[in-house]
């Protein structure tokens, strides 16, 4: 059996740790998203695909669903004592090593691709994990001039100024022009609580998808679509020119994030808001269409979206959807492969 | 009064401290060297600017003379368990943190005269701290092949390898063509126990001096050099163009490093015998020459270097040399301001 999965961070991960424990000779593809990448200190984070790795490898800290088991804060407090902005993301010392490694191994001339999957044989995670692209893709936020005054000059975008420690990395986009600010500076540093008008993965239209992805989706008997948010997460990696077309000649089963009408973790109502949708479990269905989407995972307290016309085309399933621990987890990992070869057949 | 001082790293940095002690209203410039400086996993370090600044900056590891105080080492052991390389060189967490951001600003096209006023302002050093120049240059070591072979591949300059782990930092030279080493490679992971036949500052003689550092020298009421590594502290200052004229047309005291026939700290006898220069104060100071320098102060075991015919022209006092503590070490830096003032008349 070869499944491939597009997969955000945390919702995704823990998803994954059921599907392997569902699936222990599956092969598994993993799809990860990257426009939530950022460039920090000069080093290239990748939260998505670090979650992914963390988790998978066991060095994940649980409790949180990001960043390292027993980390230290050391380097992050010195970089804040020489007043290097920006101090709104918060990096641990053991996941300050991954960020430095990358970034080595970019600048001598790999491509992510390969960088990923360098970090990753250490980790040993019993899939294969491609970043959606080795073009860069950064999520960036629409939010009114106003709001972008009010929330004081943007640690990622200052005032050109005479003080180096206030200029960190280059984006994408300048936001005095573009009124676009970085996805992570929206969602860490104002809490997504900025009225947002509109997400835009920058650079997805240009980029092309990393080599093996277009393979593991045509050659794996279905795909899934963990409970990761549908606008930032699954989004930009559908995104990227190929990869919709490729999925969509797939049999594809999701799993909603949205149980009773709000997002299990996260804010991904806030996210669907901006887009226009509404943060039910039909709504989001709905939204990824029946042109893509095949079987859609739902909880039990949402099972009417079962008789949801506007989901017509749609097999929705009702079970338990919370990933409480590792066996619940394989429990809808297992739901959703039935779900997928039933629908295949 | 103005005085202007060669420095390496823990010697002169313990010798600052004296003589910001000794002379806490004058004017004090330090040329650091550079030619320690080291790029690994990506980041650029300068071991002895850095040693200046968290000494002077009151960041230092006392003790051990490096490094800094409070250390934790998260970031190095997640690199190891990567198996990136170089292992041999350590680097704590808080120390990272002053690379990543170096590494930052430089890449954002500050030069490292720039960068390192930048670092230093966090730190109130109590003087200036300047790089002896903004150029490149990397103290490398002639060993011979079969040592090479025999010290196996380094990790500094692998083979040619499919691993993109074992492949780090660019170097100036291949190892491979001149049988040429970095000094930290040979110095840190050889122990200096492979005899080197040459050393040698590479790039030096294309580099400019940084800005400002000959105006302090000009403006200078004499000029210092601390009890630092004749030939790979004080040798790559002075080879950087323009510096060792600059120099010899003032008044010029320096401190013995070597008491007793050996080196106070560290291994200068190896780098001695390497350039075919004597482990004892009198051939040191010959080598440095009547041209270069005007005074030079001895420990007081060494006081017959004073009736070294050698010695023409130089000036020696024999005080007690030993840098036990800041009072001591301050008394010495008196020693050398008063001589300098003697010889300045």
């Amino acid at each position: 059996m070869r499944i491939t999965v597009l997969a955000g961070g945390v919702g995704a991960s823990r998803f994954l740790r059921g599907l392997v424990a569902a699936a222990p000779d599956a092969k598994i593809t993993v799809i990860g998203n990257t426009a939530d990448d950022i460039t920090l200190f000069g080093l290239r984070v990748c939260p998505d695909l670090d979650t992914v790795m963390y988790t998978l490898g066991g060095g994940i800290n649980v409790d949180q669903g990001w960043g390292r088991a027993d980390e230290t804060f050391s380097v992050g407090a010195e970089l804040a004592a020489y007043g290097a902005e920006p101090s709104w993301f918060t990096l641990g010392d053991r996941d300050f090593a991954t960020h430095i490694l990358r970034s080595q191994l970019l600048a001598s001339g790999l491509p992510l691709s390969a960088v990923t999957r360098t970090l990753c044989s250490r980790w040993r995670l019993g899939l294969e994990l491609i970043p959606m692209s080795d073009d860069k893709i950064e999520t960036h936020v629409k939010i009114k001039t106003d709001d972008m005054e009010r929330s004081r000059v943007s640690p990622q975008h200052p005032q050109p100024s005479a003080d180096p420690l206030a200029s960190p990395a280059a984006s994408l986009v300048d936001p005095a022009v573009t009124g676009l600010i970085h996805f992570q500076e929206w969602w860490v540093r104002l809490h997504a609580a900025v009225p947002a008008s509109a997400i835009i993965p920058v650079g997805a239209a240009e980029a092309k998808p990393a080599p093996g992805v277009l393979e593991a989706i045509a050659e794996a008997d279905f795909v899934l679509f963990p409970p990761s948010n549908p606008v930032v997460s699954i989004g930009p990696i559908l995104a990227v020119p190929g990869i919709k077309d490729a999925v969509a000649a797939k049999t594809v089963v999701a799993v909603s994030g949205i149980i009773g009408g709000a997002p299990v973790r996260g804010m991904a109502d806030v996210c669907l808001t901006t887009i226009g949708v509404e943060t039910t479990a039909a709504a989001v269905a709905a939204h990824y269409g029946a042109e893509l989407i095949n079987g859609w995972l739902v909880d039990e307290q949402d099972k009417a979206a079962a008789d949801d016309p506007a989901l017509a085309g749609i097999a929705v399933r009702a079970i338990p959807l919370y990933m409480r621990d590792v066996p619940s987890t394989a429990a809808i990992a297992r739901a959703a492969i039935d779900l997928a070869q039933e629908l295949a057949r």
